[in-house]
């Protein structure tokens, strides 16, 4: 894929110490080092160059949801009335902690979240409980993804 | 969060390993450690458990896609007709590395994608040129996130 | 309620006959027989006119598909192209076990049908490979029961 | 068809009784066993581990409505606003003796409910005066069934 | 066309003085009667009967709109939201001269009217002031018709 | 109301005649005579220039469809495919009795049309066998009219 | 194209001075003047008469938007609630410099926009801030044009 | 309106000498010099840079399309399908001279176009010859404004 780097400047040596870091995080920068042929000092030079453009935005663990027993995933397109502007329905959708995106986006809705749940049920609570309570909310629409197929981030 | 563990025993220094790494994945074990108060032989030990049991699905560093000039994110919902069953659909998708997520939902659409782009004429391209030459695509639903609000994982 | 019985007459007696039986087909006739005042034989005659009449249209035992592991209920619009009529695509549906019930409706669906599925992946393997396969078949909607709030007979 | 009795074991000769009574609940006991094969009593000890386990939910007379001036079924899509809860609604739903299901659903209802009338005029009449008089119902999208083409149980 | 003549009776000859005034209103009755070969006191007769079957409904000139400046029909569905009922929506558009048909439909309009109008403007006056001004009116749906192709009666 | 006659000069007189008519297409032309307080010859006169001037357009009796059994009304919106042109459509229409009104409207319908069944079966049975077996329509969407409540001509 | 000039005569020397003008506004006078044969001063009296006729609206320079940092141009269909009147939420969207059309349309919105933005976020502003505190907005549906194609006046 | 010029430096000089040719492309250089206060010469010196800079896009006499009998705009959603890609249907539409607005759109339909016609016959005509005759668009949603209540261009 061309990238046009409109602010950096990121040669191959970069790519290749990315890539393996958005493999697994925890790749010990040796390791790299020696893969790169470049000492391990000049990776971690390299790594807060990166950092401090504003590339690389952290390193996380990602949890498999499944296993804590979250199996649903949904999303839900909310229709807001005049009540609540959106930031204020953004702020109380942050405090749902199934709710794992949230978009203010063109098209019919005013917001369109994804949520993650339990089972179907738990979606139900969620939605009758959690979501629709939120004062300016006057109707959802919601739909379960069945299998995500692509699940990756942009590629270097 | 009350979180029903269907299948594994995580107890509460677990979750402080796991909030730590979740946070940033590059924590030294030697610090979290010390925070727990638990020798880095017995965390290392933990973590195999909990790589073991599924729970951590990996660890990545995640890349700030603004500073590659991937600016615009939208979804796009996708009607199939006959020619293509959905998961021959899906493996074309998969060759296009700007959709970085790929849903089979219940609703109106047969597919249901999100893509990153340069901007809003790059993502005419992707759907005049990649996405809608697909076979079997007979319609799109494009709507574009003008700002995400929120973007989480699960809290443990 | 006021019913209109446009082509029998049904007395009072009947009446508590019919509730009886729609409330447990196994109540034994003596049961009743006693509870009404009048004897087993004359509820065999009444039995056998309300059959006649076709007001009974059978007796069954109801299975709880949750037991069957069936927890996930779906009602399912279907468009049709020309390729195939309504009464060739029913006769395709009524082969798949898991459609449970099938209108011809108005609106803006061609046909309408209720499915009862084991959970969401087999919801989508049913439309993937079941359902989407029919000729004839150019689009479907889902949507998932999230729970079934009234399921009763219209009263007597 | 494969079933996944999660919870119960049932074994060909439970499925035999079972289909039986499924067809016609009133099937004398005796009858059963001569075609099994097996005791009265071994069939009556079996019936009582299915109901105890659930599988088994109960037995009825079926009614045909049309018999009793029942001729026209239509579903109703319901929009809810935010006077009323969910829960409230239903049970102002079921005080409608013509409503015989009622489900909370995905999609962009927020109830969807099946009833039965004599006719269209009856129809007409019960969403103006039942229905759209409950308060916190906003708008109703009505589908007549013309012809119910499917209408069984899952089979076992 | 085969005809189920619910409640009357009508022979070949009844048909042949319908289609005559069903034509022309004014034609002559001993014109008719010459075509058929009975009396004119017979046709006298023969319609009395079939004004008090109900069957003729009346008789009227009909007016071209279009030569009085009416030419656009259009036809508007209508929401209503809680604040008025049905009937008394329908008591406010009949004070409105232009809306020559009103109807209660299934679907997602509460109201589906037709209205004739001079030309664009005219329909955006009576949208903006007569329709859109009625309590309970809370959205409305305008389609035009470019070009009505079929008007008539069912045949005899 | 107020009309603005684009083509034609009609006076008061003219309006209490058409009115009279319009009401009863057979009330003598003696009585108008009478009633507006001119000679009959000058009505006759009177109804050849409104006549002349396309004002008039016919007379007819009308019968009432219920008497004959045409107890369901319903709109149907078509749409078409490429295969056949919007004339070619209406022409396969105009065989079907049934359609009394069609029309070619903005929105999203290509075609919009009038139906008047015996009852809701009969209303499947023109869908699926008459309508949708067009060659070109690819889809259909009905609503019935469970009431008609304005039918009338516009003023003079 | 053939055209009907309903209130004017327009010859073929007026359609060469005004494809000229149309093209560039300030083409001189006299440089037309050789192209058609006829004197300035000819085409001064043209052009006075046609200006008197209303077919010339004006003259002006566009600008280029995207020059001026306006790179997204979206359309809006806006959903008036009762609280409002028509052409009192117009007047409040005339102070919003970035709406450049609107239109009082048929279909189901009550009003369709055309706006020039510097970008999505700034898109997401005015919706927010600006078009969604008018009194009267219930509800907006944006779509963002990609790319426009075709930009032309009406030929002469 | 705060401007931000991404490109180029236009001083409050500029915005004078654009304000006037915008409203008047014709307005004579001296006017606008003795207005401002600087030489014909340095205007014309200013206008050679913004033209330069590309913030001129040109000059063009306005014309009324009333005049000229176009009566109705309205704007059309096509969807296309596979047989045609969007480049070459919009060069079939450019052939049409009433279609004065093309654009890519997000959102349900593949193209989006305004239209300018003389009446509602003359915009059924060119919606069933000439639109939906082009190979690929299998379907249109037409809309008709009825009232175009601003128009204007972004202000300087």
């Amino acid at each position: 894929m061309k990238v046009s780097n409109q602010n950096i400047e990121i040669d191959g040596i970069d790519k290749e110490i990315l890539r393996a870091l958005m493999e697994d995080a925890r790749t010990p920068i040796l390791e790299i080092a020696r893969g790169v042929g470049i000492s391990g000092a000049a990776i971690h030079q390299r790594l807060r160059k990166l950092e401090k453009s504003g590339l690389i935005s952290g390193s996380k663990f990602t949890i498999n949801p499944k296993i804590l027993g979250y199996t649903t995933m949904a999303f839900i397109g909310i229709y807001l009335d005049k009540a609540m502007s959106n930031p204020e329905a953004v702020k109380q959708l942050k405090k749902i902690p199934e709710v794992i995106e949230c978009h203010y986006t063109t098209g019919n809705w005013s917001i369109f979240i994804k949520i993650l749940c339990r089972d179907n049920e738990h979606l139900m609570q969620l939605l009758n409980k959690d979501i629709q309570s939120i004062v300016g909310v006057s109707r959802t629409e919601t739909f379960i993804s069945l299998q995500q197929q692509i699940d990756r981030q942009i590629p270097i």
